[in-house]
């Protein structure tokens, strides 16, 4: 035996997984696909601002997120808020951009009416969700037989109000509404608390900022594990039996008495399975498709929307930069930097095109909120999630109509001496890196339970 | 070079992309996972009666697939018509068995009007898509975010009427309307004529079988390339650049100059290519999942049914079989044989049952149709399709809401050097086995072009 246990994905939740086991004294071993550690979280250096950074990946942490916030706490990782500098949000809804500050983003009365019922009533069915076993939620089945968008179209009244859950949606889930089964939009939207929470900053899941970077969590956690963690070994075949778990890399083959799979479930299907996977498992590994995200940075001398008096918190109803951040760092001679998130199917028409004309639709689709100075970028700094072979989209998976209620339990459920981490398969904050640390937890209890 | 084009799969749609090639001079390879030819087309034995078959995968042929006819003609493979015991078919709804002749079963008239007016309005519908760009359907983004259900709970009046259709659809899709983005339900009704002829057995899409058995078009096609084929050779990883592809199993390596990747989307998406898969193809793969089946026949010394008038052709808005034919193979000594599908989600549940309880179910739902005496069968095939680890699901591939008008066009267009064929990539029969050979001419032009 190599390890007690191979723990596959050094992501967050590999990562934990492997932290919590080792701590129990059990001997554990990660393989990573990737050169790096942190999976779907990711802090770069600004180029030409030293000291400074931004996140490329998962990024934020927010009220509930408790798991998280202790985490960041134990290595000393400290928060600051995303609204620290002050200034309104800007919502650009049919061409006519509004200031507002507080919670609800300034649209016509009539679209604001209509989003608020709306949102009421979507609320009020998510909180029916089993979150530990979607598919036992009441009136499970016709919850799952439609799309969140045949959903939208039949309550809320306007097309307005149609747009502005579709543009949350795609902020929230990185894909159009067409593509989610309505139970899975509850489910989420319960599992991070509510609908509400998940589209706020200030008091919801986008309220903090870790000063050195989200992508520092997992590079404290990997640096605490030392040499357990083996990068560049892409996983290509799983072999159990009664005796054991042998692990196949490109170059290498390990053995362990159990093996936790951290990756996310439509990655974990292309893993080749002695024994073949149990049918129900492997259909689940065929519905969980990722979002698309690639997620831009634009970085000026300075943060001038502050002066004008905005955030560069903004939304609109057309893209391609439907939703923006600011993401200039904390502390002396920081640059400014915007975020620019381009997400969904759209993503996948921006990512075909030469990077100078992406860049140039992306500053030119900033300039609408923040002012012609958006075009002048000094540095512009762009990560394809999509285009990533150990990661195929973000931020994560979704489960289209159907698939809860008739492969749900296979996300979670051992298959032998295998287990499954990763925040897909988190009760709360599926989806998110508290999710990723619960799974890791759950995973590993699961392990020193067996 | 190992061949100018190596072919990854040995079903129809890759036998007749070899033939093609190697009609045209062109030196091929084909690499099978499994130890036989076929794929989703299997015949075997009936055991205790010699000479006499079952076909455990796809069986049959009818009007419109001129190429299936073609290509059974070209070897010699004799059809007849499934029909050809006579009878009268069954349906039992409600509980309540009823028997008729010709295509109308018999509903009561409520149901039945509302089964005729919601089958015109689908296929209305259905006339408008364009088959050979799904996405460029008038009204693509609106019939692609809703399911079948959705559409099914709108303009089926009744629920015994949506039953029916629910019915239907687990016949020809191997699942339920959930899974179902309306407008691959659409599609595919259109490419296969209708969705009154895929549900039709005379004069529709179940109109012959074949003497010897459908599974021998594929064993009489890789005879034809003899030495060229490969089996047990599992695809793990292609590699492509300026100068050739290689194609590696796991334990050889061949290089060609192209390659036909002629497996379904969803395994295809299993394999490791480098340089990896563009977003959009890759996103393609995370979407397409097969549906479910497991086929059984239950052998009896005659076709008892036939002395009841019953020709055993069978539906039903109850399982687990809801959907069953006469498989008795024509001439003499001949054993009485029931075809029962298990299909759907429900195919999982089944699958998970130990053989003697699925049997003893499948029987006694047998029962239902023709009298006790299904119990009394001598002998039992079965075949879950969805646990066959190089098909895992059946009878194909179905694109979930939203797919075909966000990454559709993936599902044919070249990346670089590899080709695409199977029938899931057909415009006309996609899903049967007459689109896996125009899926196979197709890329084997596709090649001879380049």
């Amino acid at each position: 035996m190599d390890a007690d246990v191979i723990v596959i994905g050094a992501g967050v939740a590999g990562l934990v997984t492997a932290d919590r086991l080792a701590a129990a004294g059990r001997r554990v071993l990660v393989l990573e696909a990737r050169d790096r550690v942190g999976g779907r979280t990711l802090t770069v250096p600004v180029p030409g601002f030293p000291g400074h950074v931004v996140d490329q990946g998962g990024q934020w942490a927010g009220p509930g997120q408790d798991l998280l916030y202790k985490e960041l706490a134990r290595f000393g990782l400290e928060t600051y808020p995303q609204q620290y500098g002050g200034g309104a949000a800007l919502v650009l809804f049919r061409g006519r951009a509004r200031r507002y500050t507080g919670r609800i983003p300034k649209l016509d009365p009539l679209t604001l009416a209509d989003v608020g019922q709306t949102q009421l009533r979507f609320d009020r069915l998510a909180r029916t969700v089993d979150l530990a076993a979607p598919w036992r939620t009441p009136r499970a089945g016709e919850l799952d037989g439609q799309t969140f968008e045949s959903w939208l179209r039949r309550v809320c009244w306007t097309e307005r109000g149609r747009d502005f859950f579709r543009t949350a949606c795609e902020a929230v889930f990185a894909t159009v509404p067409a593509n989610l089964s309505l139970l899975h939009a509850l489910f989420y939207a319960a599992s991070g608390t509510s609908l509400e929470h998940l589209i706020t900053t200030t008091g919801g899941a986008q309220q903090d900022r870790v000063a050195a970077g989200m992508g520092t969590l997992a590079v404290r956690l990997a640096a605490q594990l030392g040499d357990r963690i083996r990068l560049d070994s892409p996983v290509r075949a799983i072999t159990q039996d009664a005796d054991g778990v042998r692990v196949r890399t490109d170059d290498a083959e390990f053995a362990a008495s159990r093996v936790v799979v951290a990756v996310p479930p439509t990655l974990a299907g292309r893993i080749a399975y002695r024994p073949a996977m149990p049918p129900r498992r492997d259909q689940l590994t065929q519905r969980v498709p990722h979002g698309g995200i690639i997620k831009c940075h634009a970085v000026y001398a300075e943060p001038f929307w502050r002066a004008d008096g905005l955030s560069a918190e903004c939304a609109s109803d057309r893209g391609p930069v439907k939703v923006a951040f600011d993401a200039t760092p904390p502390g002396e001679g920081s640059p400014g930097i915007l975020l620019a998130f381009l997400d969904g199917p759209e993503s996948l028409r921006l990512g075909e095109l030469p990077y100078e004309q992406r860049r140039e639709e992306v500053l030119r689709s900033l300039a609408r909120y923040v002012g012609p100075q958006a075009m002048d970028a000094v540095a512009f700094l762009e990560r394809d999630w999509n285009a990533e072979e150990w990661t195929r989209g973000c931020y994560g998976a979704h489960l289209p109509p159907g698939a809860w209620t008739q492969v749900g339990a296979a996300l979670r459920e051992p298959v032998g001496r295998l287990h499954w981490a990763g925040t897909e398969t988190a009760e709360r904050w599926c989806g998110y890196i508290d999710g990723a640390i619960s799974s890791g937890e759950r995973a590993a209890a699961e392990i020193l339970a067996a």
